[in-house]
């Protein structure tokens, strides 16, 4: 016997034209996850009867669940249905039940049924309807074979979460449920994925819970993933792997799960009832965009100057204009008295700065592209900055990015080492 | 032989657990498409040695272009260079150009390396590196037998875009291309996917050029793409197309290409010689966050002011007290009275002032999550708000990128009608 795993297989040439983004693969990947059914392969196809044969073919010899997404609409590009049907050699059927739901569906919104519409009420004979609550096309839960479950689902997102949630999840739970399965996020700042995997590097032959590392846009992430019968034995599983693992990282990590730099900074403001204004140069508000992207933050966060011009720094932020002049925009002098001067101005408990060079001009051999000043003012006007300097080659975006993460991270930082 | 046809191979095991959505395949597919390279397969399997060579045996049994992504990091679970070298009984081999650069780029950024980084230094014997110009890890180019090519790329997409443009995509042209195959994309805003896709209906059928809608992230686009044997034929298909289409679809096509709103509203201003200012409220300084995405901006957008709270609101752009108590902040008048007020602190031409709600909380039957107002100033001081609705249920961050997106039309707008 197969040992149990899932394959998604997706159908539609417009995914092969790169006309829309498998979304579906996603949401369904995770939902798996969530039952705990092991996930193993992902197929795209086209709309395509050979193509879609081949790929039955070779998922029917790996996977004992298949999952197939498109082809489940009235055109004659649409083949899943028949394409299943032909490989398990069986024969399809009209069912009443779904011809007559077609043509209420029709009639209710005035649109007018073509012959093709009918093709949507054929099920290979022995396959049960997966009842979808919102569009005309069902799919079908079948076993043509003892080891092989098939469902399938249309390709429109809204349909497939619909019919997943309400006739998907209970049948697959109480088909392959054993027990519960939880995954734990431990998420980084400022420690490349290399170098926080060689600090875990013995987790990671654990098979229960197992420990991965992975890099999402930059920041390292480690993913601890734990099975057991009940939710207690899941958390006591993956607990003293969390320990170990936060023992050995110390302060690079900055939290789990949903957690975001700016929802921890957010979190630590909240507890200290304390408040935040921000000045930015080379990340044009980036630092601000990013503290309201957390709902909520107007409890901390009163708001920033946006400096980009000298004249700006020095008229809205009483930067001092020889000091300028002597050291230029990109100095941690200018940015200490812009991160006094955001707080003065706006009466803050802190203000953040950020002064640098995000390119691709203006470098110097001094002063060169990836440059960046950052400096935290605190409640009782002390004031100190920090150099950052990144490389050039990631490019202005990436540059301003990941100064602005590094903005926050100094800022949770100061806490952690007080904590 | 086989008949030429490309097969996207993902390796990632965060793939598999639905953490990551799979853009890249996307973006190699429209790559595909572009080039005019056939595509016939995508399929994504883990970090799991046995399965990364059952799925380069079927893919190399099918398809004579295979094109990797994923699992060139560092790690352990890092295997694709090992693997597709085993599959082709090659020795792998340090390739000391590779080393030096990541041992530059560590040290220009005060990195520490790991002995887990020399191994991003490994090609299979006989393989090309296909060069990353933002990362350490490069791809391959490599003909392990006659009849097929594989090319790989790290999972980040960052990465793989810049040595897709930069390596990859001219490779490809010079080894398939017939004649030269051109696209050009328009680009718009304020007009749905399915709206925009009724008004050109009828050139959907065209044949060379092509005419394709598709929408990324809520923009709407459609891309022209013609073949022919000259850059100059290509270039005659593309322009009556564009010109029918641009003729149809006016105002709401705001450039093509590469533009960006944001490159659009800096051109306008860079040709008037005049400079701008921006207040924010609810996008928290998303829209000097996105002016400044453009490298020379500061040559027209002096900075602005995010003001989160009321009393920033008064204190920095003298918005009235009791303006504030009688309309609310999310209001025209106070919209108005910020974009002024920017505008004369920071003594800009224009101003352009945000306040809204982007939710989930604060919302009222009379004032719901997803109103915003946006104002703009002139130079001659004049201001005009206009009110826009997003539906609340798109979520806070949705509402505050497309605010950013409309307050950006609506100033490139005032042009087009003027000019």
């Amino acid at each position: 016997m197969k040992k149990l795993g899932a394959e998604i297989l997706c159908i539609g040439t417009e995914l092969l034209l790169g006309e829309i983004l498998n979304s579906n693969s996603q949401y369904i990947a995770q939902q798996l996850a969530i039952l705990g059914i092991p996930h193993f392969y992902q197929t795209v196809v086209g709309d395509n009867p050979d193509r879609i044969h081949q790929a039955l073919t070779i998922a029917a010899s790996r996977s004992n669940l298949i999952i197939t997404t498109g082809g489940l609409g009235p055109t004659p590009d649409d083949l899943t249905t028949e394409a299943i049907a032909n490989f398990f050699d069986t024969p399809l059927e009209e069912r009443p039940e779904i011809w007559q739901r077609i043509q209420q569906m029709y009639a209710q919104t005035g649109r007018t049924l073509t012959p093709n519409n009918r093709k949507q009420a054929l099920l290979p004979k022995g396959a049960d309807i997966l009842t979808n609550p919102v569009g005309t096309a069902p799919g079908m839960i079948w076993e043509p074979q003892p080891d092989l479950l098939i469902l399938t689902f249309p390709g429109v997102p809204s349909e497939l979460y619909e019919m997943w949630d309400q006739v998907a999840s209970p049948f697959l739970q109480a088909k392959y449920g054993q027990g519960t399965f939880h995954s734990r996020v431990l998420l980084y700042w400022g420690i490349a994925e290399s170098a926080l995997a060689a600090k875990v590097n013995h987790l990671f032959d654990l098979q229960n819970p197992t420990v991965a590392p992975y890099a999402n846009y930059g920041q390292a992430r480690l993913r601890i993933t734990a099975r057991a019968n009940t939710q207690e034995e899941v958390i006591a599983l993956i607990a003293p792997v969390e320990a170990e693992i936060r023992e050995i990282t110390g302060e690079f990590c900055y939290g789990t799960d949903d957690d975001s730099l700016s929802s921890v900074v957010g979190q630590i403001l909240k507890e200290r009832g304390e408040t935040l204004a921000v000045a930015e140069s080379c990340t044009g508000g980036g630092l601000g965009e990013v503290l309201t992207e957390v709902a909520g933050s107007s409890r901390y966060f009163l708001g920033g100057i946006i400096s980009y011009s000298n004249e700006v720094k020095m008229a809205m932020l009483n930067v001092d204009r020889q000091t300028l002049e002597q050291h230029g925009a990109v100095s941690a002098i200018v940015a200490e008295q812009m991160a006094i001067g955001v707080k003065e101005q706006l009466k803050s408990d802190w203000g953040i700065s950020i002064t640098g060079i995000a390119g691709p001009d203006g470098g110097t051999t001094t002063k060169p592209v990836g440059l960046v000043y950052v400096a935290i003012a605190d409640p009782e006007g002390k004031v100190a900055a920090i150099e950052l300097k990144f490389s050039p080659s990631r490019g202005r975006n990436w540059i301003r990015k990941a100064t602005v993460s590094s903005a926050l991270d100094l800022f949770r930082k100061r806490f952690v080492m007080i904590g």
